[in-house]
């Protein structure tokens, strides 16, 4: 029988990959659930089915269709030493996307990407791919001058813990008590703060070099102009993004929505007339990625804003490594008994 | 005795402008709270003191040496078409900012434009005033050639219920009970979305265009190029911005740093090595802007990022109409009994 092998199953984009599987018509039976030691011998429960937790064990008995690593950037490491070749990989953390060994891809982006032989496939950091759903149909058409982004990141990009932490640390706030946040160095309850991954040089923290180098890679555009600012804020789990595009040669306006229109996966959601467009609660547990308030630069003509708003585990995360798999079985055929949902891709 | 009138006392910004009055050395006899007849009658504590809601119907019997007006464009209209020439007016409201017969000021940045026989001055928008606290003193030595702005926007911009209904919809959310709200379109807590002004063209909502328009008129070009995206945020009363400015010809970093540190008003807060920098909880009920993140584009050698926090209550509102006020008196040389505290300024 076919399985397929979850590494950091009980993270939040581990219980969310698990979701998509059962919805895609696998069985519990069929997903190997691994967490770390801590976890194993527990049970997760899921749309009403019941999975336990393994080690990293399991896999020696089997070699299951896809391993997919969402456990962080060490954990992808310490697989990748001990079973690069013997499985073929969808690794969710940043440790090896900018290697030039592996492709880093957005199915709907540039699929051409992936081909037969990779055993090892990266998917992109959340803000990258919730943007790049929207950017890139776009640039393809009319390439860009400038692309100077302004983040609005939910706890969910910290997992499970975060988005749990601000709950607890709304509720004290709001109570009056005092909290000792051990999560964030800033308190997070009514607040925001600068994103918290650290400053690799002096001008731009991890989040925002990833974002930089991981559309230059999948657009395959090494001097691409991106510039980004990445700020966490109290939500739970879906992330927004004011882009603002300079062109070098502007579209008009009715281009850029006819093209968005088309574009895979990108839902447009505005009224102008009521000032209602997307919201992270809107866009939370969606597959889709929302796109709206596209407007010119008063300024510039040749230059547009547009408000995206994504769900972080799931486009950002869990849902672009599902369709990584999907888009890789229909490649190699890959007949197996069980469905595959293209609704998801 | 001299008193001061504030029409608007019962609001977020009028209370604000009580306690900057009564920090100030006026007492509470010397101060005329005026609100709408709903609060007539009331009484305000304010720093241990008490304050009884008066009628407009107060200003007939005496003339006060200012009347702020912090209700509204609409009650700022209604007091000009009776009373204009009467009262020497600070007007907090955006109703005559753009009148080109009234002065828009920034103490700290246009402080010429006050002039002796101006008798209603307007004090502008939050977010223009809390960005130009830093952009000005920059691009008066070094021109801009763009400057593209997102902002973190917090409930105090929508007045006093605002602020309740987040932490109310809040409590709510964290209980998993149903709320009606009844302030905004969209639900606000742990949620976001775009600034709940109407949109008076198809590009800008009134806020972007508040910020497009003040910042020109205070800086005196009207060609600047400026351009914004404004969104709503659960956090209770500081904004942020971030900021990004294409310079014509870009200053160094350091440049940027010893212009800052001589800004009146900005306070520098970073700490690369911990990644932290200014929030709206540091920034909260402070006199000063915060600046921090001051960091190259990669990949534009003539731009730069800052990340702007202000208390949108104080500097964003009551503080610079009360440093308005106190120019004024420092211009005309009025002698009262009561001083002035010039550590506001």
């Amino acid at each position: 029988m076919n399985k397929i092998a979850i590494i950091g199953a009980t993270g939040a984009t581990g219980l969310e990959l698990i979701k998509l599987a059962l919805q895609d018509g696998w069985k519990p039976s069929q997903i190997i659930a691994i967490a770390s030691s801590r976890s194993v011998g527990k049970t997760i429960n899921c749309q009403g089915q019941e999975l336990t937790i393994q080690s990293e064990d399991a896999l020696s008995e089997e070699v299951p269709l896809v391993v997919f690593l969402a456990a962080g950037g060490k954990v992808s490491e310490a697989f990748h030493k001990s079973n690069f070749g013997k499985y073929f990989v969808i690794d969710l953390s940043s440790h090896f996307r900018m290697n030039e060994n592996y492709p880093l891809v957005i199915p709907e982006i540039n699929p051409e990407d992936l081909k037969n032989d990779q055993r090892w496939i990266c998917s992109p950091n959340c803000v990258t791919t919730i943007t790049l759903m929207v950017l890139a149909p776009l640039i393809k058409k009319w390439p860009s001058k400038k692309v100077i982004l302004s983040t609005y990141q939910a706890a969910s990009g910290a997992g499970l813990k975060a988005m749990q932490e601000l709950q607890k640390e709304s509720q004290a706030f709001l109570n009056q008590t005092p909290y000792d946040s051990t999560f964030f160095p800033d308190p997070y309850a009514f607040n925001l703060f600068a994103h918290n991954s650290p400053f690799l040089n002096r001008d731009n923290n991890e989040e925002e070099i990833k974002i930089i180098q991981e559309t230059r890679k999948i657009l395959h555009d090494e001097k691409m102009h991106v510039s980004a600012s990445c700020i966490r804020v109290p939500t739970l789990r879906a992330h927004a993004v004011s882009l603002y595009v300079e062109f070098q040669n502007a579209p008009t306006i009715e281009d850029l929505y006819q093209t968005l229109e088309k574009a895979p996966g990108v839902k447009l959601y505005e009224d102008f007339s009521k000032n209602r467009f997307a919201t992270p609660q809107i866009a939370a547990c969606q597959n889709e990625v929302y796109c709206g308030r596209i407007r010119k630069d008063t300024s510039c003509t040749q230059s547009f804003w547009f408000w995206i708003v994504g769900d972080q585990l799931l486009k950002g995360a869990a849902l672009n490594a599902w369709q990584i798999f999907t888009l890789k079985r229909t490649h190699e055929a890959i007949h197996t008994d069980i469905g595959s949902n293209s609704s998801l891709i």
